[in-house]
Order: C-alpha cells, then structure tokens, then sequence
C-alpha cells in the first residue's frame, strides 16, 4: 500500500527499507535531505517538506511519524494535523508517552484524523528480524494499515492492543521489563567478573544459551558484546535512559502497584551518570561524625 | 559409556530416559524401589543399594548423584566415598553451594577420587530440549564424563567452568539471573493486569516472543502460563526460593557487589510466604502513633 | 496578630487552640458547625462561610488553609481568591504539591494576593511540642506572618526555604526521609520479632533511646506502640501513604537521583495494601512452568 | 569495682576514661605502650601483657575485650581463656557477630568462665553521653557487672538482652537501622542538593530538630557536618561498612524475613566504593547491541 514516512534516522531508514522490499509506495521526509536522498535508493519517493509529502500521498493517506519522542513527534505530529484532512491516519511509532497519545488522537478526532500509536521494539536488529509492533487506536485504522504492520514485523509480529495509547502503553511495560532484565544479567556477570575461578564469561552467556532456563535474545547480544571484549574495558559505564522505565514507575505508583527491580534498575543507570554522589558523601560524613570514621579527601 | 545414578526424581528420571537413548550403560538406585522399577523400563539396570550400585559398576567408575541438595546429598556423598575406590569419579548434579563441593572434593581427593559440580538448568523441559551443564572440577575427569554430558545437553550445551565448585558457581548465579527476569516480568504483568487498557496479557506474552528486545524462553512459559489461566486466578501468590539466590546475595556482599534486583526478587518471595508482616503492622502503628492515622485491626 | 482559619480537622483545631494560646484574633471555618463550634471554646471567632470569614478580617487579610490536599484545598483556595483583596496573603499548611503552589501563588500574583505555602510536621503532638514549619513564598509576606509562625512553632521550629513552593518540596523531602526511617525500624524489629532470642522489643526501642546512634522521635513512638501491644496483633499491616513519598521519586527521576530505599519505603507499603499480589502469583506459574514446582491452589 | 580492660582505640580509651571517673579500679592493657601509658594518666593501672593484666587483677576477675572484630577479638579471647579461671568473666564490648559469641561462650563454659558480649552504641560521643550497651549472656554474670554497665551508660542505658549473643544480635540489628536512616537522609539531602530552590541544607537539618517527625540524633549529626561544609566538597562518597549490615541481611535471609531498604544502603555503600562499574557497563553495552546506541569510551 503506500505510507508517507517521516523520519529516517537508525530506525526509520531501516523500515523504510523493509517496506521497499515488500513493494510498498513509500513517500520520505527528514530535516536532513542526505538521508531522504538515501531513502531514494531504496525506492522511496522524496518529499521536500511535510507539506510536500502529504501532497503525493493519495487519500485515504496515511502517514507514519518516527522522530524523536518529545517535542520533534509534537511538532511533527501538530503540523500533519494541518495538512492532513478527515480520513487520513497518523502513525506515532517512537517512544511517545502514552498520555500524549491519548491527548493527541482527541485532539485529531476532531478533524476526522485517525491517530494510532505502535510501540516499536527490535531495535537495529529489526532490519533483518522484523520489529514486535504493538499498535493502539481505533480499530478500523489499525486494519486499515495493516499491510504495512506484516511488512514491518515478523510472523504474528505485530497486534492491536486497544485503545489510543495502548500500543505505547505496552511498549512503556516491555521497555521497563528489559531493564529489569538486563540489570539481572549485569548484576550476575559483575559478580562472576570478580570470582576467583577466573571465568570465561563470553563462553558461559553462550553456554547459557544452550538450553538453560535464562537463555533470552538479550543474553545473545550479551554473548556477543563480551566476545568482542570480556572486560568490557573499552567503555565507560554510562548508561542513558529513554523515559519509558521512568513513565512505568510513575504509572505503577498510581495504580500502587510495587515495581522494585524496575526502580532499581532505573536507579543504577541514574547513578552510573554521576562522577560523585552528594548521597554517598554525606552517608562518609555522618560515619565521621558519630564514629570518628576515616573520610577520604 | 557407563554411569551410576542415584535420585530418580522429575530431574533424575528425565535425565536417565535421555541417557539411556543415547544406549549409555545406566545402573541406577532411588529410596523409591518403585522409581527404580519405573526407570528399568527405559533400560537402565536396578541396584538395590548404593554398595550394590557401585558393585555393578567397572572401574573406572563414575555415579551421578541428583538428590535434593543438602542433608540427602551430604550423606549420599559421604556414603559413596566409601564404596568407591582411586580413579572414581562423583559428579553432583543438584543444587549444592558451591563452598560444599569445595570441601567435598578436598575431603575426597585423599582416596583418590575425583568429585564434579554439574550445575543442571533447564528443568522439566531437559528431558526433550536436553540441559544446559555447567560442570567444575579436575579437568581429566570432566573429559571422562564428556560422553555422558554430550548426551545430556543440546549441542554445545555443556562446558567445563574451571576448578571444583566453579559449575555450581555459574549456576549459582544462573538462577539468581533467572530471579531478576522473573520478577521484571511479574512486575510488568501485574501493572498491565491493572491498566485500564483490559490488556490481552497472553496474546502479550506471544507478541513479545516475536522479535521484541524481550523475548526469552521465560517469555514463552508465561504466554503459556497466561493462556490457561490469564487472570492466574487457580493460584495463590506463594512463591519458595531454593537457596542460589541466597547464597549469591552472600557471595556478592562478600564481594561488595551491588545485587539490588535480586535483592528485590528474593525479598518479594520471602513476603509472598508471609501471611501477616510484623513490619507492616509496625508502619501502620507509627503512623497512627504520630499522625493519629486510622488502622485497621 | 489577626489570622483566618479554615479547617478544623485534627491538625487544624489543635493549631488553631495553640494560636488562642498566644492570644491570637483567630477567625475559624469548617464545613462542620459542631467543629467551628468547638473552636470558639477556645476562643475563636466563628465565621459561616468563606464570605463571612473573609468580611470579619481586617486589611491585610491573612487566611490559612488546613483542609485535605488535593481538591478540598484546590477549591477553597480557588474561592478565597475571589474574596481576598491585593494585599492579602493566604497560607496553605496542608499537604499540596509543590507544582501546585507555583500555579496557584502564579494565578493569585495578578491579584495581587500573596500566596505562602507552609509545609507542616509533627503530627498530633504539635499542639504541645510546636510544629516545624517549612515557609515558601514571598519573602515580605512571610516576614508579616511571623508572629503566627512563632506561636506554631518550638523555638528556631520555622523557617523561610525559599521561592514559593520551597516550604511544602522541603516537606515533601521530610515525608520521604520519614518513610525510609519507618521502613528501616520495621525491617529491624520484624527481625528481631522472628529471633530465638525472645527479644523484649518494647525494651529494646526504650534502651535505644539511651544514648545510641538510631535514637529518634519515631523510636520513642515506636517505643510507646511497642509498650502497648509488644505483638503488635491487634492491628492489620495496612499502610496508606499521602502522596510526598510518590512526588518525591516523581522528582528524583525528574532529577535523576536514585532513591532506592524511599521507592522500596513505598512499594512495601503499595504490597501492604494488596489481598492478592498478580506479580507473585505469576512468580508461581513461572516456577511451575519451568521446574515443575508445586504451586498453592 | 575492679575490671581488667584491652584496647586502647578510641572507643576503649574513653571507655576507661569514664569508668575512672566513677572510681573503677581499671587494669589496662594495649599492644601500644604509648596508649597504655596514656590511660594511665586517667589513673588507669598499666599491664605490660595480657598475663600481666591477668596477674593484677582478684578474682572473681572480669576483662573487658575492646579490640577489632574478628581475628584480634579471637585471638585476644582464646588467650585469655587460658590465663583465666573458672568463676571469672570476659566482656567482649567490640562488634562481634553473634554465632562466634555462641561459639566462643560453648568454648569457656568448660572452664567455668563467663562471657558477655556487650552491643555497644554511641561513637565517639559516649565518653560525655555514655554508651547505650545491648548485654548478653549469663545472668549472673551480668548481675556482677552491672556497676560497670552503669558507669558506662546514660540512664537507663543499658539492659540484659537475653542468652549469649543476644547483645551483639541486637546491636547488629541497630547498626542495620541505622543503615537505613543514614541512606534515608543521604538521599533526601542529595535531592535537595540538586533543588532548583538553592535550598539551605544545613539550615534545614537544624529546622527539622525542631518538632519535625524525622527528628534524631543522626539528624542532629547532619546539621552539624552540613555546617561545617553545606556542600560535602571536601569529602569523597566513599563509604565503608563494619560487617553488620551484611550479617543482618544474612540472618534475615535465614529467617525469610524481607528488609529492602537494609540492603539498598548497603549496596549503595559498595557501589560507593567502585571506580568502574562491570554492572553499569554491561549495561551500556547491551544497549549499544540492542539498540546501536552511543556508548562512552
């Protein structure tokens, strides 16, 4: 079918390229006309604007926002709201939080534009693989796009979650579910790191993988970056996050439901991006302060 | 090749139904002269003791022990020590810590018999997909047995860890890897079970099996879990440990390594089993007690 | 000096019969009659209404509101607004987000009404020890309320934070520290609840107070609850919690600072409150998924 | 009365600094000549050797051990379990984890000799505000030293806790509180620190002596070092631990007993200490595979 595509950073170019292989009209937007003159050789047509993307789309048009989350998708998504007209659909496939969501597709509806969000999960591997779509909105949208879903995903890939929101509200969940599992792997490779049997850590993710009960693709990748470098000392231990673990966090205190390994994993990645904590300073100034405890300096 | 095996429990019958497959020579011995019946239907020879096991057995001998960790195997272990001889050789199976093996093998060594932690992952799903072993001990011994391992495990599915010990280590921290996933799943699941989304939780599960960074076997026996009881209302949220996660909470503070989320996940266990918390009564009475707050009684 | 007041709850009556105590002109509303009632025994003057309060003050007007956060204080203050005059000042003493100071001290600025917030600690034991007051806002407002704040409070028992909101995001900080204190001393006496020792804990929390390192106010209510049912078997673990806890992990993550034992503070006491845990059932499911494990039905 | 005293630390030289000033007869014995000559000035009686001390004392004789947890302590009691007597009684005052007090009391029983063990709080600020002691062990025995525990304490300063261990079990559990509080305050402070508000921390503290419910000595403590330095920059955040946080968390692993936030302040204290965290890059290493985000080199 054909989608206009806004958005070809990593993982935009590569759906774009996924959709060109399955034959799939694809008219492409970025800021950065070097990456739309990419998407050309994939056979996507250029747009020079927005305004000029949704002019070479036919109606019904769909269009599929995949910028960064936060105001670039805002803004994006407020200006598709001009150019396109009733019976057209947005896509938000980034990281969006699914309140924005629920406030945008109402504030569509007005108009008659449809709104879906598709939580998006496969990270650089989804080239290849296929990405796990979880899609929200209304549901004749959702069949209406669904060509485009089969294409991007793998087989049973991708499935309507419910409601607006409900796409980035399960990719929110799946987002916060990967820290807590990879925190678990980190915390078991840390200690095995400094066993004295001197293990040969590359070799037991990969043995791991061979039937044990923790085999997982996220052991694979972790098999695969301890190959490359057991010690892991080419890097620094700085780990961003991107929202989603936090926004579960504030949404499992609404609903007072106790999520302590997410918390933890949120909070490890906080403190692996601090040079010095004021918390830890002051916990050696009251050791000093009650027991004359040695401070460094 | 030829191996004595005590224990015919889930693990232990499944484990000599696969050896015997592979026509391996298996003499096998359980309290449970039933089990021992029942494992002769699949070719392995009864013994009626552990004497006459190890009398049934050509020197060089090997016995696999997979009997509950603990007292059982303590005494199992013990008691093989004398029936064998110079050049046997012990291999454990169970859930052991990894400090016993050490002092086992040591106490061994003096006749001249070699011991070897087998850490076993991959439980009632072994029979068929074969186990993942993680073995430690004298190196020439583990190749004796490699035969046997190879039979065990999917390919590759077996390595030698390092020194005694080192196989119930890695497994060790296997299952405390295995906590922190099963808890970040729980939490996720529980939130969406909350939303008011009404989340299709098993249709989820199989979704994210579908190239999400989340997939995982574990994954895949929650979608089944799921799809038979979505609500997992026949249940009740009692949840035992079986001893690695402790120990490598004790391991890593031995270590100061930071394991906040299998902290999380054991501690999360330990509530599960508590009818009534005096802590929470506790909390409950020093906010009446500052506040004036209301408490139930 | 001259003060309204409106809100009689706990909190409120007991501050309003220590500001009498000081021979304060105090101006009291309540929904209830029988409250409003019960203050002018104390010697407070009654009002009817919000209009009748505000009509028995004197320019510049100063009117504290006590009642629930949330809407209850949302609407008061919305209709003080409307009665107040420029020079005016309002202090809300309950326990509101400081987000909502902001707003609301932004909305009332064009009207020239001073907006204060007064973050409020010490529970029903104020009326005799004083509370600790925590003042935002504006500074020349703050001085003109002073003699109020020095009735309410032990001596040195108030202070200006800072910038409107700064008095309730101080509180809001006091309330997290508190619930980590309380989850500490739960967690040691469930403890030592369990040991073989038969440990005399309403002792234990009285000795502490002699001179060691724990020794606290909360100790000495714990202490007192301790004396009074050592068992604590008369109350159920149920343990509400008012918001400061979840806007203060709301503004670490904000932040991002980690603040593991204030969000595990929090979850035990969301656990508390739950029949029935999702997470833990699924826990057992997966248990019996992969090992076969027995589950409770 | 009469008490043969080792250890001559901080702790140990104001202990006996206190009991002179009740008159004791105190028979002090140090590795450190320098130190035993300086306790006489306080009208302590020197010993030159652990028999010296021994030899100066009438029996029923009582020494007091003040000297470093584990291999000292050891050593400095089986010693004396040799040069003392049956009826006589040894004090172990320092922070001995409970198990080896049982150990150690089973050892001497033969020998007719008492031992105590003597939880004591109060840091440096015991000399002028007397410790808080936790005893346990033979009732007797403690009877016969109760002048000496009075000397030592504040009022109601001490107290029998029960059978041997019993002091130290307690006193682990205390420092595991104080675990706790300690980590509550480090991260509502560290919050406060990064407060748009410019808040004045030192300030703040003191405030909160002030009728707040989060009122301590701790708390008065962090006043003071906040004074000295509002923004701890003279410090490093690196924070050792004395051994009975972990053997708390090992004792309630044993007991099934959850305490997340004991062990969220004791990981905070082993993450204090790391250079490099293995854990955190694992983390940006996963993340880098997964997701091809940008690690830092």
């Amino acid at each position: 079918m054909e989608l206009g595509f806004i958005g070809l950073g990593k993982m935009g170019m590569n759906m774009v390229t996924r959709l060109r292989r399955d034959q799939h009209r694809v008219v492409v937007y970025d800021r950065s006309a070097d990456l739309v003159s990419q998407a050309t050789t994939h056979g996507c047509i250029p747009a020079s604007s927005l305004a000029d993307l949704t002019a070479q789309l036919n109606a019904p048009r769909a269009v599929w926002c995949m910028v960064p989350a936060g105001a670039p998708t805002e803004e994006t998504i407020r200006a598709l709201g001009t150019l396109l007209k009733s019976g057209d659909t947005i896509i938000d496939g980034g990281n969006t939080n699914f309140h924005d969501d629920v406030r945008r597709a109402d504030e569509l509806k007005g108009k008659g534009i449809a709104y879906l969000d598709a939580g998006t999960s496969g990270g650089v591997w989804g080239l290849e693989a296929g990405y796990c779509l979880m899609v929200g909105g209304d549901k004749a949208a959702v069949e209406r796009l669904a060509p485009v879903f089969t294409t991007l995903t793998p087989e049973n890939g991708w499935a309507h979650m419910g409601a607006v929101g409900s796409g980035h509200y399960v990719k929110m969940v799946h987002n916060g579910i990967e820290y807590s599992m990879m925190q678990g792997y980190a915390e078991g490779f840390e200690l095995m790191s400094k066993s004295d049997y001197r293990l040969d850590l590359p070799r037991i993710a990969d043995l791991w993988m061979q039937g044990s009960v923790v085999r997982s693709w996220l052991l694979e990748l972790a098999a695969g970056a301890l190959k490359e470098n057991p010690k892991l000392d080419h890097l620094k231990g700085f780990v961003q996050d991107s929202g989603e673990g936090r926004w579960m966090i504030a949404d499992a205190i609404e609903k007072g439901v106790p999520v302590p390994t997410l918390a933890s994993a949120l909070f490890t990645r906080f403190r692996s991006r601090q040079d010095d904590s004021f918390a830890e300073k002051m916990l050696a100034a009251l050791r000093n302060a009650f027991g004359g405890h040695a401070v460094k300096r």
